[in-house]
């Protein structure tokens, strides 16, 4: 065994970091391969030549998953670049791996004709899968290149919605019948010769493609060949839905460790089945959007976006953030006539402000994993928010009382300390209340309590803030 | 097939949030089962035992991962109530499946030889893991209750760190010669009897235990039983060293698609296995863990865990935010002249502050998980630089213009638009810049860049918006 296979993780990605280095520091390489300039124009052509052969090396040796993840981590120009070098033969897997934001820029200067070449090298799930999530003005030719039977699947799974089991489902399972011995599945599976990648055990149906039990690999290998199907097969697998939401899906995956499930319909038939794969991506998504949309982010501007579409995706946030400091300002102005008698209420209120919105961010952040996690029923709610209410209490009364302590030795004056002992206690159990209140408010009204939740909740700390500080302030120091 | 079973996953849904809601919102129920008061003081007897019935059945109905869950979503108390409800022989899995937050509630009042016996319910490798993770005090005891041999590889695995592939790995694998035929590894199989949890490969291992080959069940099952592992053996397959970072590995199992992995040490011995269920827990961790820290909030924390613990876990980052909304404090502070010569000024600095603290925790949010997914190589630093940057001075100008324009016309003095949208485009400059940097740099300094960094950002957009707005009025308006 030499150290190359040895190391294949650490040498894969040595050589994605490699590929990365090449590309966004040589500038006349992407240029080249874009066919901007050509090498006769280069002063360095031998440098040049070598630098080529690296990358084309590079790229015939990483595998697809490798290459959808540099693809990744390059910007448009380089993306494209590197694109134009991957072999027709790779491209369908790379597109496979390759997140959607990334789609566009690789789709974009391909012909439809060359697309469709593409689609022809992958297995039929995934051209399935492809089909579905091209743009839409390419589907109906898309759909033209399947077979009948996969045309039907392909409207029957766009059908479902994004987040739901039907959309992730894949069709290719190997079943077997109740009656037949381990022997002859054997035999079978031989025949086959190849199973789905992810398969750990198989389907066993009845009459009318009814489910009715599931045979693992391991239960074949570990049972005497003469047994039958029915004598040791599971009769009462976990199974879904595709109506099903996939957050769930896949907190059930990893309560039962499994690898994959069935896919039934209503009437118990069995549609396709769930991988684990599909599960780690839908994990990964889910969480990645989570903490996006919690900092105002879209969820689909990659890192290396253009410029333009990351002014288009954001500006959303940026408005309503703008509107609510607006109203916050609006706020402070109703007490110019406080201010201006004592301007020191003009350096204090931004502690006040701060401090909310810290404890507020901390508690929503909280409450938005718990009900992710589903672990926030409706039993709990009362609770928690005395929970969220009691610390911030505490941390008012310290943390306030520190303050406020600093304030009167600062300013040489008791009751403007008290002042921001009592407004910091009283927007800390604000920022609290709240911070529990608009998760569960919006899972209620059936939204995403992520979306936007860190802004909305910093809006108020602030507004809230201002307002407490320098409404007591005007009642007890004028 | 009866409907009970077909919807398995519902049923234990439903079940598990019946089990809340009867503990939750039953106070006398879970008093009763505490100890608290008995069944005699009771003035609604017959309903309490029918309560009291309802929450055995369940109990013993769930399966361990579904009580593990409960547990979770219960606060202290009632977590105890259900705690004692469950038998010895399921508390085992139930530890196993809970996170570590749950487990101090759960072990504190059980005594240690109770705490032994469960150890002797669950697979070595479980207790392994247990014993490990334990409270401290106990594992000398624990480790007394282990043979020999499994004792020397506890102390091997707690050497190492808690994020490495030698702290998730198992120690129970399967492995063949290569040299023996299929069929002579299904005898071997079936004299087993049974497999660890998640195999979906044997190992083949060579002279002095070293990793030759990898065999899949499916591998065994398609091809004839009379050939050589060795004709049929995966001889390069992917491996891990119990040093690497769990996170990186997890990326490694999405993108080769693996559900078990081989653990070798240096010399390519075979030492463990890891699975993709413990891959999907560190995925769900380390997603939360990011999402957490980056607001300032403990990873040790629960939903539930008492005020007291919540005031200790997270005093540190509110006293740090206090400390950074003093020194932005101290900066308005230095304006004093400035703000009473022109209150307005007062009101309008907030905008600034809030949209820099806005737009650099976008930034910042999108930084960090482009490290954590590793899109983020040394070569494209100055791409995303300068990519932040002109997104920054577009927003900054359209919406600084904005508020401009809305400020000239509110206060009827162009010169005090002007600033306005000035002090806006450099803050959102500063706020892009600051928003790439902070997690460079941590990075750098081998930091994780999650911590605290949406309190570092806040800081410096706040401090740096009154600095800029306060310091250009000052400038120009005086």
């Amino acid at each position: 065994m030499s150290v190359m296979k040895k190391n294949s993780v650490k040498l894969r990605e040595e050589e994605r970091a490699r590929l990365i280095w090449l590309l966004t520091t040589h500038k006349t390489l992407t240029a080249t391969l874009l066919g901007e300039i050509t090498l006769v124009e280069q002063l360095d052509g031998e440098r040049l030549d070598q630098d080529l052969a690296e990358v084309r090396a590079l790229v015939s040796h990483l595998p697809p998953p490798d290459l959808a993840d540099t693809l990744e981590a390059l910007p448009v120009d380089e993306r494209h670049a590197l694109w134009r070098l991957v072999e027709d033969g790779k491209r369908g897997k790379v597109l496979l791996e390759a997140s959607e934001n990334v789609w566009d820029d690789l789709i974009d200067e391909m012909s439809d004709r060359a697309l469709l070449a593409i689609l022809e090298t992958v297995d039929i799930d995934d051209r399935i899968w492809l089909v579905q999530h091209l743009p839409r003005n390419l589907i109906g030719r898309l759909m033209a290149t399947l077979p009948p039977a996969e045309r039907a699947r392909v409207r029957q799974v766009m059908r479902y919605a994004k987040n739901c089991v039907g959309a992730l489902m894949e069709f290719e399972v190997i079943t077997v019948r109740s009656e037949v011995t381990l022997a002859a599945v054997q035999r079978y599976l031989r025949r086959l010769g190849r199973m789905p990648e992810n398969t750990d055990k198989l389907f066993v149906i009845g009459r009318d493609n009814r489910l009715v039990g599931e045979l693992g690999l391991q239960t074949i290998l570990l049972n005497a060949a003469g047994k039958r199907v029915s004598d040791v097969m599971d009769a009462d697998p976990v199974m879904f839905s595709p109506e099903d939401d996939a957050e769930k899906v896949a907190r059930t995956f990893e309560r039962d460790n499994l690898v994959s499930a069935a896919v039934v319909d209503s009437n118990g038939m069995l549609m396709g089945r769930l991988t684990i794969d599909e599960i780690v991506n839908v994990v990964y998504e889910e969480t990645d959007n989570d903490m996006r949309q919690m900092g105002g982010l879209s969820t689909e501007e990659d890192v290396f976006a253009p410029v333009t579409k990351a002014v288009r995706t954001r500006w959303v946030w940026l408005a309503t953030n703008l509107c609510t400091a607006f109203i916050a300002s609006r706020v402070i102005d109703g007490f110019e006539h406080t201010i201006s008698q004592l301007v020191a209420l003009a350096s204090l209120m931004p502690i006040v402000a701060g401090i909310g919105g810290n404890t507020g961010n901390q508690t929503i952040t909280m409450i938005v994993r718990a009900l992710a996690l589903q672990n926030i029923q409706p039993g709990n709610i009362t609770f928690l928010i005395l929970r969220e209410m009691g610390v911030a209490l505490i941390n008012g009364l310290v943390w306030g009382g520190i303050m406020g302590g600093v304030t009167w030795w600062l300013y040489d004056d008791a009751a403007l300390g008290g002042v921001m002992t009592l407004a910091m206690v009283l927007n800390l159990l604000m920022a609290a209340l709240m911070g529990v209140l608009i998760p569960m408010i919006m899972t209620r009204l059936g939204r995403d309590p992520a979306v936007g939740s860190s802004v909305m909740i910093t809006a108020i700390t602030d507004t809230g803030g201002f307002f407490i500080f320098l409404g007591l302030a005007t009642l007890f120091l004028l």
